[in-house]
């Protein structure tokens, strides 16, 4: 037992501490300029958003913020253990206003490899990790991509792949993903995810008893965080998934080494099952 | 791609139709005594029992619920992604009034094979699949257990694997599947996941930053269908796992055989990512 758990610990220690990027801080603060105040009915919510990863979804989805574009936009299409869409009324002017995207949906392992590894041979992929916080897999050493774990941010599209504009989805449920690589995810949740998960659902099941669309959450106000004012921000640090002490945490988590575990779970780890902690750092107004 | 298909949709079709317990009919109405209607404050949620899995839990909760032992209780320990977990209040005299039980972890195959199978060679099983609407897993053909997917209602435990007695836990984030066979499943939300997901979570992050316990969600109301006057009960139906339809909605599921899906995932499925369907039969009152 205690040779496996030097083996697995080794082999995290040398994945993490291989990189470059490798940090003796446990905790990593959110630049205000990438992350977004997200305000419900119900609740605020904080999004971390991913230029490294999808640079140009990011700028797409930042401007319209800046120009407030969301703001009473509602929640239109939200299904019960997977997504929760919103976006202006298809077809409006406002909808048509925005271009296409070319999809982002995969990266070169070059810019962001070496990344935290977490898993191999997942049902998915053949390997799985973290990079700044988000989780992502990959099936070779060239290319990667982010993975769709409850709470990520997405651009929606058409059936083209390069037809995403404004329209965006939040996963509330478990994993889809099997819409890993054919989808932009470019943020996630580091805050609030409640209040997510809370959005009305707009049909009892899919494409039946729809839900009278008065009754859809509407979007009070999206801002980036650099943009509220002082008093009204929401400070939060997240888990550095590229620091020692989370690289320990994910030997701890597989081998379940406590009493509770009377008998051991396979030592494996769901790449979307690893929680990567938030804290509050401030919040004066809430 | 037709080869693929149709040899998928036989290994399907074998597999449900092979079942004796294979139905004509999509829908399964629920049995009134085998459903709970949870009142929480902001809504309501319904709840299937599973007592051919956990006849003993099954048997405790219902008797617990008949008796009004969780009216006033509250859910004091909810982490975001993971689980909310109620029960009455630690080491008073209304929990200590409580037995603790043997653990229901797993079943014999005997009693529930054949069952509708999803996937071999899951992350965390040899096999995944479905019978009665509940997601299940087999290591080999002696015995199976339930699978901690989101919305399973399963009864809390201390290290003993014995010593559970009242207190219950639904799994609001991401299966959490190394709790499987270790913990007792006993139910699962059928209707209103999204209330059980808008809980209040207790702290920001685990041991950190607790919520004021004032603030934590309490539970309205709990009582067996068939005791709720019938005005007001919500009448649920779902899906029927061992029904052809279910079937064949897997394979194309596994198969994603529309436009949308320009490139083609990896045709494997999750168990707790194939949504089991509910429909609501009749809803007088909300």
């Amino acid at each position: 037992m205690l040779k496996k758990l030097l083996v697995l610990f080794s082999f995290i220690f040398i994945s993490a501490c291989g990189a470059d990027n490798v940090s003796d801080q446990q905790w990593r603060a959110l630049e205000l300029n990438n992350t977004v105040l997200l305000t419900l009915p119900h609740g605020k919510v904080v999004i971390e958003l991913a230029p490294q990863f999808s640079p140009n979804h990011v700028e797409r989805f930042s401007g319209l913020v800046k120009k407030s574009f969301y703001d009473g936009t509602k929640f239109y299409r939200v299904i019960d253990g997977f997504v929760a869409q919103a976006g202006p009324k298809d077809g409006s002017v406002k909808d048509k206003s925005v271009s296409t995207l070319a999809i982002e949906g995969q990266f070169l392992t070059g810019e962001n490899e070496p990344f935290t590894q977490v898993q191999t041979n997942d049902l998915f992929a053949a390997k799985t990790g973290f990079k700044a916080g988000f989780a992502l897999a990959s099936d070779n050493n060239e290319s990667a991509w982010l993975a769709h774990c409850p709470g990520v941010l997405a651009m929606a599209r058409s059936n083209d792949e390069n037809s995403a504009s404004s329209h965006f989805y939040f996963v509330i449920g478990q994993a889809p993903r099997y819409l890993d690589k054919i989808m932009t995810i470019f943020g996630r949740v580091v805050y609030g995810m409640e209040h997510i998960q809370a959005i009305h659902r707009t049909s009892v099941i899919e494409g039946e008893y729809a839900v009278d669309s008065r009754d859809h959450t509407p979007i009070i106000s999206m801002k980036l965080m650099a943009d509220v004012p002082k008093k009204d921000r929401i400070i939060i640090e997240v888990e550095n998934t590229e620091s020692l002490e989370f690289a320990q945490r994910l030997v701890k988590r597989r081998a379940r080494d406590n009493a509770f575990f009377y008998k051991k779970p396979p030592p494996v780890l769901d790449v979307c099952q690893v929680p990567i902690r938030s804290r509050l750092i401030r919040n004066d107004k809430i």
